[in-house]
């Protein structure tokens, strides 16, 4: 395999590591962002950082601790997530989100649920409380509220930013079908897919966990799902290898079963994890055209974040409490 | 790596093969079907590969005939999937598909539709005619109304069969709800989580394929997914490795990327098809408790059949047109 320069390399990988988090990749430029909205961005990923440290501090689980770093985020208009979520093309909000334990090696996801305030919660429920592993649309809501989780109104999901990101997005694609465009087509501009949210964590026992959840593509139609709530492809969590957290243009992660991936090649051909999360991205998902990044944890604290994109919102924290967040290439 | 005793990986494999299909793994056993059923099946099965195989001696490609073998699958109300499709618990068909081309390593599925007539096609259009990998609910139907694929009414798919499959379900399960069922128990008694189609072919260009349908569990709720409309789970292709598609209880086979899983072992460990398939079905999926089977192929025409259930509905065709089919384990 073709090792990338070293000091890309160092750039996306630390180790002592007990969490990680993302908040979206894409074309993150300093141009692009106030300085205000960056500080905005790093205050929310270090408090997601720190409510999972605490669970980990206070003897819980990765699983606790991914849950809740991805709530923190969930919760804060920034991100495209819970609260932040874009809009579909009818002006809806449809979440998908998924979680894996690493120790059990269940999991549980939902995609397309209009009404669970945190749909990484629903997302662990049914991992813990049903015998599935994947519920989608309306059926998964009815679960939601069959367990009593915290549901909200649609208006919960406005936020002036979207609804404006939505019109620009559809004042776009009407410009380009009227240039030829044949009826499907979704920009797939940068700043339209990004944002998704995830955790990787593990714990005071060994455990590895991973989460990620995501308001899917502004303007997106025909109840489209990307790779966030698809176990192997967005998210996974194995102790024998890693967790990853995916965040990007879903569709060329499903094609690649990018976070699956990364795992079966710790696993077979006993490369790091760094390595296997470095060439997955910058020689996988690059090759076929794809953009993004992830972030991953395997069991003894090594951590990998690599990412093809001029940004990505991340962050991670060390053993002894160390927050490190970051949002450029170069930082 | 365990291997199996050559017997029964010899009884699971086979060269030669351009296409490979199957109809759902489970308790298939002599005592519960009629000589007549059985023929009624292996009539099916011959049926499906004859269609596909006269794609590929048309110079057609895999896709082509993977797709054309699972209409016929899907058309036949024998099996679970399409006009056969077991009900959920509100009384409703709600299908899945996925398909995948291992040449371009491009993918389409859906899931939880109600309205195609043959989930497969809407899962090819998803793949070549839109920009997306996944679709889910009414947005996918939305999509086959528009492009203006074939649609049904409801009572298409209405069959005696599996209605009284709805009714002897929702009677066992509120009998062991009565005995102390917490309200989200399905039951996963042996026959009403199986049935399942799928195919996997080799065209003469040397490109695999593979596709999965289905109408999931029976009395299934919430919105439930299997692992069918899952790449990398139920369905993949490359042509490095295999083309797959699996059957079986869906939740262990999304758990542990089953599909994905063979073709990195074969990827990263240069184990053959044969290996690969049978580990996963005879130690990962058995070790926790999962049941099914897959049918792969590779480029060279090797194919695997592996099943962990006491049958499988299964059958393949070799390059000079001799059908295989079979239904039990000694066969």
């Amino acid at each position: 395999m073709k090792l990338l320069p070293e000091s890309l390399r160092c750039a996306e990988s630390t180790s002592g590591v007990v969490l990680v988090v993302h908040g979206g990749a894409g074309t993150i430029l300093p141009e692009n962002l106030t300085p205000q909205l960056e500080d905005a961005f790093k205050h929310s990923l270090a408090s997601a950082l720190r409510a999972g440290y605490d669970d980990l501090q206070q003897g819980k689980s990765a699983i606790d601790a991914v849950e809740t770093a991805v709530r923190v985020l969930e919760d804060d208009p920034l991100f495209n997530a819970g609260r932040g979520a874009v809009f579909t093309a009818d002006g809806r909000n449809e979440l998908d989100a998924a979680i894996m334990d690493g120790g059990t090696g269940k999991a549980g996801a939902v995609a397309g649920v209009v009404k669970p305030k945190n749909p990484i919660t629903l997302a662990r429920a049914v991992m813990e409380r049903t015998p599935f592993v994947f519920l989608a649309g309306a059926g998964a809501d009815r679960l939601a509220e069959d367990l009593h989780l915290a549901i909200v109104d649609p208006p919960y999901f406005w936020t002036e930013t979207r609804w404006k990101q939505l019109n620009d997005q559809q004042k776009r694609e009407s410009e380009g079908s009227a240039s030829g465009g044949d009826g499907f087509t979704m920009s797939l501009s940068e700043d339209n897919k990004f944002g998704t949210v995830g955790a990787v964590a593990v714990d005071n026992a060994g455990n590895v966990a991973g989460a990620t959840s995501t308001g899917g593509m502004t303007n997106k139609r025909y109840g489209r799902v990307g790779d966030s709530p698809v176990i192997g492809a967005g998210t996974w969590a194995d102790n024998e290898t890693c967790a990853v957290s995916a965040t990007g243009h879903g569709e060329y992660f499903l094609r690649l079963a990018v976070a699956h991936d990364i795992a079966a090649r710790m696993r077979y051909t006993g490369v790091s994890l760094e390595n296997a999360a470095a060439e997955v991205i910058h020689h996988e998902v690059s090759k076929i055209g794809g953009s993004g990044g992830v972030i991953a944890i395997d069991r003894h604290g090594n951590a990998a974040l690599p990412f093809n994109t001029a940004g990505m919102y991340r962050g991670y924290i060390t053993r002894d409490g160390t927050v490190h967040v970051s949002i450029y290439r170069e930082e």
